[in-house]
């Protein structure tokens, strides 16, 4: 296969090299024995490492230890960890316990990050118990599948992590590694699939075994060859597709190193964040608040569906938002809200029923005759309408009361929340720990939009 | 029939004393025996003096002459004019030549206001040639129709007028005369017709001949019984019919002359007015410009159409409208709008197409990738966004700018207002000529909220 000199450019760049890679295939192969050798478990290396998909400078390698489908999931934990325990301290790591599905242990050797993970033997990915029990599955399946296309992965994961899109964690909601293989797999190479992906719409559909049983609901459909019953693309995102569909077109227009290159832009000082938020002429809160102790995984499906409610909240009470967006950090969580309006009237139009609906109406009537009303109610378009006073006529007074507890909070946020949050305004937004998130805030563009920026075209 | 003492007592102060009454109609004869005399045309007293259902103290009168048929619309115009004349002369009237659909004479005799209206004498109501032609076959269905319910009449003629909800011309949109005379006959008399309206919904049909033939979407369905293509309540909206249903569900829970009274309360004074603003906390906007040269009930729909028209500028520039109304007076007209904002952040979403639709988001990034902008093009639900700048952050600039001619504006307003127009804010919206319609304005209510809160139940 020929390819354009800025990808031989890229892979000679980020293809691991002969001594890394038989470094690291090493340390694994060391590592399946000392499992193998206690009789306890087979043992497998998972991951990139063992898919020889991984990138230059990588140092995780994922092994995975398959016991006995019969034990039960206490004896599965317990063995598991204490065979890990056992290993580790026999190659002299440091280690500690980590929890996914099931608790694992990470392990430093060599300045190598190395899983130890027990998972269940079972015959197919079809019976499995948790989904660790797949990744062998798909080990063996990338592996038997893979030929001449090592190089087109990388490209592609290349490709994907420059653009922003790589990764099927909830923050970033993109390409897991996994998928970036089936998809090159699928289309025969880096090339076939920018093409492909081109033309891309909502609902495109992969199966590659052709034997898809289910219908999803998901932008981009991609049934997993060893589960005819799971979307290997349903962590992906409507816009991280189609950020990846953007790039696919400007790849293809003009291809270039730049598509590979992650444009790490600096974040921007208070100064100039203080300029550009005026220049707007917006109105920027932030909600700020102690990070709950879960994983991001948990934290941020959390941190996005309290915004969302908060946003709606908001907007009922006269403070529509052009955009939102979160971060969990070490220390602290932001909510960040950039409103059309900080303040608003205090007057409120409240509509009622149809006056038509004759008993609901003179409920209406009798009701707000007697209150304090601005004016009201009256008939518009057959229904009444009163004017009555709102309760928050600033946007940042309704952020700091106790009413951001009637909506729809995540449990975690909730109970952080609890605990007191703060609420910072227009510039003050700006704080070193979220400095390149509200930055990049400001500053959104597609991933396209910012290379076609930089590279002048 | 025996009536609630209220309804007695108010049919003693409006029901015309035998002698206005006497009185009148001798005019109105002597008018009929003057045209006829002339052998040019029939002549017939219509209106609610012929019909009986005249409210006290009323001085119009008007007096039809029916001209043959086969005369032309030419022949009619001059041969009606002159007989007029000629009649106004002869009575010592004072007179002028006004226009509907046709030219007429309207002269004052003795204080009566009269109109001398020419038309043809059609045999039958289908066959007429314009809307005057019509009138003579209301006035002979009513009066063979109208049996005991003349007082019946009145007490809903007077009810309406003092609920707000009376007159047919386009600035009230309520009920007409005959419309409130076919009610009556059609439910049999006052009170069963407050009792069926309490229960009306939108697209409630009365067809007292049961020959429609048409269907109509108006909130109220009335069937000419002269005509069955005709929608006698065509001019009524449905905001008028529900505050008359609200009227009619008050009343008929508790029956109170207050209920015929029309509440004339005083326009506010400018000082408490813009008090009562302030409260609100909401940005009100005057337009003012001279009055085209028209009858209201050709400016009256251009000027509520030029608002609407308005009303959607400003909401798409920002500037979402809690209410707006109209006003013609003599000299000049008023477009009062009240807004949620009187400033907006110059910073605007604009939204382009599905990122899956190729062309045009290539075309999109690529317009706006070479522009000045906020942020953007990014990438949200599948579809490009891009962060622009707005011409106006204030409404009052907006206001103030020939954009205002680039929306549908009635014709004759139009034309006013390329000879310039003033833009009024806040509490200098008050003004001598609209000083009433301002304060009804801040003030709204619907006429049984009104009621129950002066008579205060």
């Amino acid at each position: 296969m020929t390819r354009c000199p800025c990808e031989e450019e890229v892979l000679r760049r980020i293809r691991p090299t002969p001594e890394e890679r038989t470094y690291i295939r090493a340390i694994g192969q060391r590592l399946i024995e000392a499992v193998e050798r206690s009789g306890m478990a087979k043992a497998m290396m998972v991951g990139s490492v063992a898919r020889d998909t991984f990138v230059r400078g990588d140092r995780d390698l994922d092994v995975f230890m398959l016991f006995d489908p019969a034990l039960s999931r206490e004896e599965l934990q317990e063995q598991g960890l204490t065979l890990a325990h056992r290993i580790a301290e026999e190659f002299g790591a440091t280690w500690r316990e980590k929890y996914a599905e099931h608790p694992y242990v990470n392990a430093t050797i060599d300045s190598l990050d190395i899983d130890l993970v027990p998972c269940y033997a079972v015959a197919s990915a079809t019976e499995i118990q948790s989904a660790v029990d797949r990744t062998p599955f798909h080990t063996r399946y990338i592996l038997s599948h893979i030929d001449d296309y090592a190089d087109d992965v990388l490209l592609f994961k290349q490709f994907a992590k420059a653009g922003g899109v790589y990764g099927s964690d909830h923050m970033t909601e993109g390409f897991s590694g996994y998928l970036c293989e089936i998809l090159t797999i699928y289309y025969g190479g880096f090339h076939p699939l920018i093409e492909a992906a081109a033309f891309w719409k909502p609902g495109e559909t992969v199966d590659i075994e052709k034997h898809g049983t289910k219908s999803f609901e998901d932008p981009l459909v991609v049934i997993d060859p060893v589960d005819p019953e799971r979307n290997v693309a349903a962590a992906l995102s409507l816009s991280r597709m189609f950020e990846f569909v953007e790039l696919a077109r400007g790849y293809l227009e003009e291809p270039s190193e730049a598509f590979f290159c992650r444009g790490q832009s600096p974040p921007l000082t208070p100064e100039v964040f203080s300029r550009l938020l005026s220049a707007r002429g917006t109105h920027l809160f932030a909600l700020i608040f102690a990070t709950p102790e879960h994983t991001p995984d948990t934290v941020v499906p959390q941190l996005r569906k309290s915004a969302e409610s908060i946003r709606e909240l908001l907007e009922r009470s006269g403070f529509p938002a052009n955009r939102i967006d979160v971060c969990m950090q070490k220390e602290r969580c932001m909510l960040l809200f950039e409103l059309m309006a900080g303040t608003v009237p205090v007057m409120r139009r409240h509509i009622g029923p149809p006056v038509s609906s004759r008993e609901n109406a003179e409920k209406f009537l009798a009701k707000y005759v007697r209150e304090e009303v601005f004016a009201g109610p009256y008939v518009e378009d057959g229904r009444y309408v009163v004017e009555l006073s709102r309760p928050f006529t600033r946007a940042v007074d309704l952020l700091r009361s106790k009413v951001l507890f009637e909506v729809a909070l995540g449990k975690h946020v909730r109970r952080s929340m609890k605990q007191g949050w703060t609420v910072k305004a227009g510039a003050e937004c700006w704080d070193e720990e979220f400095a390149v998130f509200v930055s990049r805030f400001l500053d959104r563009s597609s991933p396209l939009a910012r290379i076609k920026r930089t590279t002048g075209r």
